[in-house]
């Protein structure tokens, strides 16, 4: 399998980027792991790790494309950025995946619109994010910011694509699929929920009605589907509330002497909090509905996040879940 | 001033209701309780505590609505509950407020379609929640679920009544108002958003574009308005992300001894957190657009949690929140 990183997407690209496929390179010893971008940055990188028994090729990019890039222009005006060649490699088959944890409104359009461009039947592209909720369960959320005004026959959609991902990449078998709601009874929701609920009640998906976010958060449903709008709320207020409170408790903890020599004594405790919430854990999560696997990842990814990105990436060429979601797509009516 | 508190609200009504209507008796000296509900059994509670000096009244109601009564069919069915007769009696002027930690729904459909009725010109009353937030600000979000698929004239009321309320009743100066979206660039946003950004525009008010979820709880600022399927699952995720960090703190000290020792060491700091955090330190936000202030507590409301809510709901009728949000109907374009 060979999997493209794009080394010029992180915050602090090619740092963590590169560091990053170094690790993967040597987790996934069977795997080659491309890196695209400015090919002196990386080789600069690449020099600080022992790499001589790796299978790491670098592949340069004359641009990058920036955090602060408009989407909707960068795409033609950066048409050699890392992001186009890598998307690329895998579009023409020198490459099974793409990684980046570069611009995500970017990455989404050059996908879509210059390089590997939809799967057929595929109304819309979606967003996900996986989370790992309590118990160590895997969720994955989606529309999580592709597309706001949503129509239910996407959501339906985005339902079927996630339960596909949750099955072949997350190895969770017939996953449970659920409507992020503001209720779970059936009245609760709004009209787009309703709707959708119609669809997906008549469609062979475990769909299980829908769900609040504190079910969501105890692994009451394994697909949460969502309007982009919504969904990117909702996984917005889920990352600053964790922050607010670790900020908190850290600022609490060191106004008081006691309290900070037991937060000292507490901090394995803390430490195995952090990483049962902690992002890097997953990595990254698919853009679906494009012809090729893609990976996002956060800007602010470290090396362990981009590795376990790859690592994502992997799993999802190893459930051959295009090949699934273009199956599944063209047997299903709420494709048509 | 006279508060009228549903004695059949809370989870475990009567028992921390009462008691709330006791501690306020006692804080507010100079405002009358008038404790609504089953009568043997409010005397029974009001027997355990001491207040033979304070202004409690308690006002019979022979029915009571429950957690599970449909909102839609207990306006008619029952009556003669609490929420119909304390609702009245601020009505019939007299009393100036009404409390309650019941079923929300029931108490927005008794509120609006039995007993107050809406301020002239309201579209559509919108139920708020008030956070504390960073560095003890505090922000009003509204709607957070009396309204789904809502319209742009109904969200620039709601930013109205919001602005009002925080001015009158949360002592804000020139209350800054923002939309909930999923970032804060123009462009981002649905349509509701979009339409919504140029109602509030063209208004007086100091509408400061969009706010994300990490930036409101920053306290970035002070009216945070949306659709209420999406405010609900902003709130509902807030409060599951809060419990799902603090039950993991908990559980992760637990495990070890070490931990543990450290984790009472640092109680201390951990309560200063939780305090900050506590949605009881509030109590009860208000249904904003019936005519008359109705403050709604959760059902989980402790006694603190009651005597906030009467504090609110006091706060609300000192600031002449109804008189405000008439006059400011009356004088709204965006009303008409």
């Amino acid at each position: 399998m060979r999997i493209v990183l794009d080394a010029m997407g992180s915050d602090t690209c090619p740092v963590p980027d590169v560091e990053g496929a170094v690790l993967a390179a040597r987790e996934y010893r069977d795997e080659t792991i491309i890196v695209v971008g400015n090919e002196p940055l990386i080789k600069q990188e690449l020099n600080k790790h022992e790499t001589s028994a790796l299978k790491i090729e670098v592949v340069h990019a004359s641009e990058a494309v920036a955090m602060d890039d408009k989407p909707a222009v960068v795409g033609k005006s950066k048409p050699q950025s890392s992001m186009h060649i890598g998307m690329n490699l895998v579009k023409d088959g020198q490459a099974d995946a793409f990684v980046t944890a570069g611009n995500t409104g970017a990455a989404m359009t050059i996908a879509t619109l210059f390089t590997l461009r939809r799967i057929q039947n595929v109304k819309r592209p979606a967003l996900s994010s996986i989370i790992r909720v309590t118990n160590g369960k895997t969720i994955i959320l989606l529309d999580i910011g592709a597309n706001t005004d949503s129509k239910p026959d996407w959501l339906a959609q985005f339902a079927l694509m996630g339960q596909i991902y949750a099955q072949k990449a997350l190895a969770l078998s017939n996953p449970r699929v659920a409507l992020l709601s503001n209720g779970e009874e059936e009245t609760k929701g709004n009209l787009l929920i309703h709707e959708t609920a119609e669809l997906l009640k008549s469609s062979a998906m475990n769909f299980v009605g829908n769900i609040e976010p504190r079910d969501m958060l105890k692994g009451n449903a394994d697909v949460i589907v969502s309007d982009g709008f919504v969904g990117n709320i909702a996984i917005k207020t889920l990352e600053a509330m964790g922050s607010v409170l670790f900020n908190l408790i850290r600022e609490e903890i060191k106004r008081d002497p006691i309290a900070l020599a037991g937060g000292f004594l507490a901090q394995r405790a803390f430490r195995r909090v952090y990483r049962q919430v902690d992002p890097f854990e997953i990595g990254g999560a698919p853009l679906l509905g494009v012809n090729g696997v893609v990976i996002i990842g956060h800007g602010r990814s470290n090396a362990k996040a981009i590795k376990n990105a790859i690592g994502q990436a992997r799993m999802a060429v190893k459930g051959q879940v295009i090949q699934s979601i273009t199956q599944g797509l063209a047997d299903t009516p709420a494709s048509t």
